[in-house]
């Protein structure tokens, strides 16, 4: 597997990124359920939204970081959670890394310190990306609940699926998550 | 229909965007065709990295106004293009802007100058979003065409659907698609 | 856009008239939802069936109104019922007459004034259908929600959705309907 | 299995129809083919529109003979045509008779008239409805290979698919359906 | 209709079994229920696994029962139960077998008396082939049920539906399930 | 993840496997790509068919290899090709082999011999099996490509999809596929 050679090379493979829909949902048998680049796009809109809201974040540059943090998965498939447990410690995240090092190759020096940092996950804004990929999980899961589509319970029931990265606004947003959950209607 | 009265409130709504197919790419026999989202987001995966190879453009707001620019949708559809022929002059522009109001409410201070200058298109980053937004068309439409779902040959047609917004570096990726049309496999 | 000038091409524009889904179910999370095309077949049979239960009306005229009445989406999209705030009053029902005019053009004594006659109401034939397209709807949730699919609650609530057009049939299949919701399995 | 006992209970069964693919298509490989429901739709505009144009034709017996004609499908399947060498002649007319009678009892007096004049198909109103059954049958066959959909050309050398029912409109538009096939685009 | 003349014959008529979907489950409205050729190899599996518990099976011949035991529904497709109704008694048994042989006829010394013991039924492993056919079914049944798709509760009203073959691993079986069903997330 | 406690724990997880779509046709575009479960039993029935033919087979353990050979997607996903450029040597091979140990542990004894049989590849009935996956492959390809669904002119390309495992009836096959692809309609 070859790095791609240009902007139009890159741009072709990450359409394919429509195709893939997210493993979690798949196997717990919802019914047409998002894909990868679906998901990214609802963690951008999250990052925009609550970024503006803690002081010291960087928007534009937790954008980027979520804009690729999982254009990976084109080439590495959307791993269901459960895989983790059978690779060795760190294949997949070593793995991740250098499939987007060929991926992005044509926009190298931007992209990979991104998702350097989005895997370091120590700057705030690497921090709020990680935190809005799991509120934007717990989001749908809210949302397909109500449509009725899948089982779905054991998300909740999971405290990796609330991380707040140390911020009031993602707390408080999963928070108000829950009560939505169950409420009527 | 009344404007959004929080954030999670917005978010809730903009998860149905998943659901809206592309009607262009429906009216024309796409099989599984992309949703409003996924266009959404690959829209500004081409303006992170078109943005930076043009001078003068600010990036951050290029790529803020490709997160929100066909929020609209949700409420009011979209709208196939023949539409447009049967709608007074404006109206399916002024119905966007009022539903944009409503949707993106809790964030209208932010969000609605963004839309505002995408729909006056005279700012370079309006303008670029809006080639860019043409490019995924065109884009999407010869990754459908090698995949051989749909009858697509009049969006190569259309001048319209070519707006290179005076940016060199779109231009040229207008013709690599056209080249790659052409190309065998 | 052009109108048709055969018989063939109107036929071949209404064949997408099937790939066009139901906005309000699309919206509302039920999974491979109704098309149009379905949606009509349902209201002509509807029709067929109560319009020989009322008395004085012509049945054969109704049954054209119900065959014809949404042809007019395969060029307007079928806008989800919220883009009625946004629009202008009136234009919608604008758009669709000229639609109409264009798509129905070789058939056009004949369908145009059943199409007028739907959209001015007045006619028991008219409201006969009018009635049928929303007991259609409720017949569908009704369906839906014993399948398990999509947030539908909300259609009982809205009293739009009931229209019986004075006719003794209509509200009692929609109260029968109204039980039925109730009922176990 | 019982006959239906109410117009309630045969309107339920009815929305199933939507849910079966017409096996022909299914089988060649169609992605998302159209529905039992769709088909039907179409022939009645067929109806509709031809038979207008023929002297004699009691266009409304003829809508009502297709609004009806595939309803035993719902009991029996849309069998694939290869079906009919297996089973002992005449048992699949007699399993939808038999099917008819109980799906459309709630409704016999009207209803199995029309049905059995079209299995009879002396009439020239179910000489037209069998013959727009075929038209029906290469319009969207037309449609899906310029769709790119599915493997279909056996369809056009089954002189069966080409019934004129001695009406001069349908064998014009059974030529016109050849010429479009061959042309461009 | 005529009978396979190579393996790549039948191998390509095979393939086709992928597209057809189970329609007990797509009357009811489950969203992408499994295909025919899914539903077998899970009966495969079963059979595997049951089979070496029972004393005196010949798993071997078993699971060779197994893979052929659905393949005539490519050509008769898979009827919905109740069109036994409507048939004539043997009708369908007769056509199923007519097809498998036309269908399996370049391995008809191998494939056909495989065919015959599972129709007669009177073999150990014809008899936990037909159980395994009905447990399948209420697996499925159960999973569906937990995610929420379709209107499945008449399928546990069947005693049809729990044949135990006279296997007391079978009768096991289903009642776990039963408990299954009964048991919260 | 635990291993499976029982066999119904394990026919559980195993339903799961219909909704994995098989990746290799997912990234090409293939409209409605075949699952894991409809691949697996397409190999089964090859190997039965081609075992029967080659002197030395055990078609009986070959079939049980084909059985579960692709059980472990049910955990690790339908990894795409490209992944294995970027885990480590082995690491892919090795987290399959500890994932089938939890999923078939209820049936340990005899299916995990059977999966190191597959992966070891050196008797007869796993090169066999090893070869019927790459037939079953490309006679996918043959149908998907007559069908005109995705872009996969590559597979043919690819020596590593035409292993013989040293059987003159799969390389008579092989070559009878690239003919077939050659043929008209």
């Amino acid at each position: 597997m070859k790095a791609n050679d240009s902007l139009l090379d890159l741009l072709f493979e990450a359409q394919a990124l429509d195709r893939i829909p997210r493993s979690g949902f798949v196997l717990r048998g919802v019914a047409e359920p998002e894909s990868v680049t679906e998901h990214t796009w609802h963690v951008l809109l999250l990052v925009w939204m609550l970024g503006a809201r803690i002081e010291g974040i960087d928007v534009h540059r937790a954008m980027e970081i979520a804009l690729v943090h999982d254009l990976a998965e084109v080439r590495i498939g959307d791993l269901p959670r459960t895989s983790s447990h059978y690779f060795p410690a760190g294949a997949k995240r070593e793995a991740e890394a250098a499939a987007m090092a060929d991926i992005l190759a044509p926009v190298a020096d931007r992209a990979l310190p991104l998702y350097e940092e989005y895997q370091q996950g120590t700057t705030p804004e690497a921090r709020l990306v990680k935190a809005c990929d799991k509120l934007q999980l717990m989001l749908k899961v809210t949302v397909y609940e109500r449509w009725g589509t899948g089982a779905l319970s054991e998300f909740w029931d999971n405290p990796d699926n609330f991380p707040d990265g140390g911020f009031a606004v993602v707390q408080e947003l999963f928070e108000a998550l829950r009560e939505r959950r169950g409420a009527p209607g």
